[in-house]
């Protein structure tokens, strides 16, 4: 009764991968790498997917209970959506060969030539620019997919609470499969931003300022929700469930540990324990900061500041956080914190509705961060990659290359998102009817009540 | 000052271990294997246990605000069950060495001659039926343990709102310590079903048709919940709280990257983030047909039906994982999750009082999934195995394994289980009163009220 | 278009760290094992991290709605407190060589020399007490942050209800930066306790009891809640949300097996998955024993009672995890979980009030695990370390060596966190205004309202 069907499985498996793992034989000294790096990346591609639920929960939080279905909804479906288009398209456009703006070879549905984990001159493919990781081709495909899909869901809680749900899909799909793996492609494509020299470890630019300028678009088309500004005046909306938006905070911080540290696609031991302090200390810095800055300007501490000082200050140190040390990041994330704060008065001044405080976070710190690396970068951490940004005697040269790829990023963002936004508003209308937006969007778009057996406030009811 | 306590006591750790390892000395491959494979195993299996939290907020989420510390208690509590259980009897039915139809060997308490993480012809243990991977036995059982509690998890929510507390553990008991380990037996412990040529790589019948075949018989047995059916009219019961079901369903998509990568029970770097990648399509695929059919059918996109729909196609890729391609995966979550939006329909016809969907996931799902298998397999992901199924030219050899499989498992589990209900039925009472029930089994099973700070709405103090 | 920029940052990373890593060199067996170490270390870590979640969650479903935002934001801050003090001076002291009370050297930000990840006589720096992990500096640093967060996180439940926001964030910045690394250094930092035989071998002592001191003398110094005790009688303020409570402890019990298996600090094969099954026993026996204890005590099995138990059981087998046997965890859990109910009848019969039972749990929990280390351990385990306990023929010798660190750690901890708390008291004040208590801390403290759409009960309001 020793039958070992499960063991000629697991040695097929093996096999099929290692040709030199034969029964019984140990792994060499390659593949034995190739096996810890894969364990690495993809637990660390796991808690950015974890992600998800923490922009879901920060996001319904932060807004009303009338549309809190509707929120947590788009946020479900959202990775659905991420996932089926980088898989068709968005892989291919964003790491297949090309030129210099796109890729152009390997383009559908993961399926060019490819010979992962081989790395370097051993590597035979189209997916070059990212052949220095020494992982499998699907564990690289599942590590950036969780990265595309971030970019789109910051979008969702801009445009919240008063979205059509099936024009943020279109949209999201649009984004996902076209827009953000052209800009990522001249970054971590290898395109042109890479060859000037632009940095960005771990996607402040990439994922969180471009995310960022696509939702800063989808609000200026929208316009306001009804009754945030009455006659010159802002009227606070707050979030129903704090408890969720903690939560959802608590769930990105510690998504951020695979973000950023995972980043090095590798298990870098002398690398990612740091990294992982670094992002640590960033979002410290940046709830200690919006604290303080909040119970200046507006008298108390107030907790949804806190939480988007948190997420400032994670998103600032993204960009840098293999090139600084310890005390930057501190600095860095101080700095992030106290700009959340500021900017989500700011937008309220403009006139720029944003439910959840999504600008603030991403859009503004995603480029804060990015221009850090240009300050704080030190050589010392990454030889011969970055070398020293301006505030440790390097001088300007980096912190102009990073202010290129912001800018050109944030253009092309922003002005095909308008595009595309003003596409679809044509074509099949983005916002819901007033009446809808009054009553909820849960029950217009998705038939549900969230919270059926509590009694609402009469304020939300009429609201 | 340079005391090296915990050094000598880390020596002693790992040379208790790694006999060879000496002080100063490096590892061979082959236990660095072990340290890989053992790492990877114990933080999937616990994913998989992080999907306690899951079901029990979309069970909760999915039922009425009365029932809800009902409902997260037996949550909470039949893990604790399932532990004793597996590992007092149930580990050993399902693994120990014995016939094709029960382990007989090593049952008490993980008690047997075991000399893991030896494999294959070097294991000497009366386990053998897993001595295919080369984990250490402790961290075998915790990552089986993890399964079996899911089975018992999923009974939970079909019964929910109705049951005694008391009879739902008891219950739950004798399906881990017993039922579950005994089919088992015949599919991962290497018995009948297994030399049948039946394939199930992470459990759609092991664990999910097979909890729902248990869940099923429960309904039965219990009935419908008081107003559920008026008349031969359906009358719906909201969940109280979307929150914490989306919540529940991400954690739940999560813990299956645990699930199903976690199955290799090896660091498989070739395999697990491939199987990943189908998972997660699986789950995209599930999402995107549940909320066209839930618009069509119902006329909107219903969240829980999209929750659903997510765990519908989760459970069908779960058998066929390591066995298909990404194409094969996204059609068989797509008909997945149609099927759960449709199930939960055809359940309410035929009243079946399911108060959260788990038939039309775990069990119409878990079998879909199976038989997808015998559909969907193709040889070239693990050759020499399962061969190739009816739609990649193997005819239907497989097919008609992977039937019988279903047809076994689901005829032995519902009779055994339908018994066993109807035997705590009449020992001790398996319902609650229809004044409990009306007035809520929080109060009457536990004398708490979920939200005391909160006012209910009327509906709720009557209904 | 086949630029490398990444690989060649990629190699930089690794290079930086392991001098032999040239391009295209496998690593060594030595670099392997370090790979595999720090990725277990590091995810061990975060999952500890996590817990922070947890405590978030069950303290704050466990208090009135009321006073939600303020335990959400204390208890998302104090992590940020605690990584600036434990980075400015608590690592230096804890782990810095000097003298058997206290680390004087490498104090401040981690800047002492180090050569880690060189382990036993290789490693030449000032923090030789943890030089017996072979993982690098910050992931040392990362590992020991997160429990020393835990610690202040202890306190936060059971001064809830009534403290002023600022006097919690400086007296958890003393307790972590000060408090904490001192007794740690007793235990963990090769101190006066390590040398007398003294063993904890995850923290029930250095983090539990330790937190549990620090929690009494608060609720001393603070005194109970308004309403709480009245005219003799114990008036119980049951807890808004008992589903944050639930799934606040299942994060708590995922976080654990981060925190026992990870004390390893080393992916430790044959010893972290028998850890977590002990921890799993631990959990699983407190979660029935106190089910039974409050089923006979109280009349039912009351949820929070249940959700107390099982994090008494988790605390209580946290020192001894890694010495002893599955059948002695199941008796530390069951007799912790017992405990936990009795302990929260009889703090509140001597009117002690803490809101969320954090006494009940660490600190009486973490005073018997670390006696049971005395009873329970077994030699078998881990060859001459600790010996074997009492109840396995090793006499008393051991058992007197916990009593005596149980008896210092406590007399130490809670007459300074005394002083402490009334210095506090002059300087600034440490407990909220009636007014503001009887109207919540939220508005009073941060401005919010934690469930702004949901009408509150008139209980709340006027209580």
């Amino acid at each position: 009764m020793r039958r070992r069907i499960h063991l000629i499985l697991l040695l097929v498996l093996m096999v099929g991968f290692f040709p030199g793992l034969a029964l019984g034989a140990d792994p060499s000294s390659g593949e034995l790498k190739v096996m810890v790096d894969t364990v690495w990346v993809l637990i660390a591609g796991m808690l950015v997917f974890w992600m998800n639920a923490g922009f879901a929960l920060v996001e319904s939080g932060l807004c009303q209970s009338k549309n809190c279905v509707n929120i947590l909804a788009k946020n479900f479906i959202v990775f659905a959506i991420s996932s089926l288009a980088f898989y068709v398209i968005g892989w291919g456009l964003m790491f297949g060969d090309g030129n210099p703006y796109i890729g152009t070879q390997g383009l559908w549905m993961v399926g060019g030539a490819d010979n992962s984990p081989a790395t370097g001159e051993a590597y035979q493919g189209v997916y070059s620019a990212i052949n220095w990781t020494g992982v499998p081709i699907w564990t690289k495909f599942f590590f950036q997919l969780v990265f595309a899909g971030t970019a789109a869901t910051i979008v969702s809680g801009a445009v919240a609470e008063r979205i059509k749900f099936l024009s943020f899909i279109v949209f999201s799909f649009i984004l996902v499969g076209l827009m953000y793996p052209t800009t990522g492609h001249w970054i971590w494509g290898g395109g042109w931003l890479a060859k000037l020299g632009f940095w960005d470890f771990a996607g402040s630019t990439v994922v969180h300022s471009m995310g960022g300028w696509a939702a800063l678009a989808g609000v200026i088309v929208l316009g306001a929700r009804k009754g945030k500004f009455v006659k010159g005046r802002v009227h606070p909306i707050p979030g129903h469930n704090l408890t969720s938006a903690t939560l959802g905070a608590l769930i990105l911080w510690l998504g951020w540990f695979g973000f950023n540290p995972g980043s090095t696609m590798a298990a870098a031991a002398g690398d990612i324990g740091r990294i992982a302090v670094v992002t640590n200390f960033g979002a410290a810095a940046g709830i200690l900061s919006s604290t303080v800055v909040a119970w200046i300007l507006i008298g108390k501490p107030d907790l949804s500041m806190i939480i988007n000082g948190c997420l400032a200050g994670l998103v600032a140190v993204t960009a840098p956080c293999a090139f600084i040390g310890m005390g930057s990041a501190i600095v860095i994330g101080l700095i992030g914190g106290a700009l959340a704060v500021v900017a989500v008065l700011f937008f309220d001044k403009i006139k720029i509705d944003d439910p959840v405080g999504a600008l603030s976070v991403h859009l503004v710190n995603g480029i804060w961060g990015t221009l850090a690396l240009g300050l704080f970068a030190q050589d010392v951490y990454t030889p011969n990659t970055t070398g020293n940004g301006l505030f440790f005697g390097g001088g300007a040269k980096l912190l102009i290359a990073q202010l290129t790829g912001v800018t050109a990023v944030g253009a092309f963002t922003l002005i095909i998102s308008l595009v595309v936004w003003y596409a679809l508003k044509l074509v099949m209308g983005i916002r819901v009817t007033e009446e809808e937006e009054r009553e909820g969007l849960d029950h217009g778009e998705h038939g549900n009540i969230c919270y059926p057996d509590f009694v609402q406030a009469a304020s939300v009811m009429k609201s």
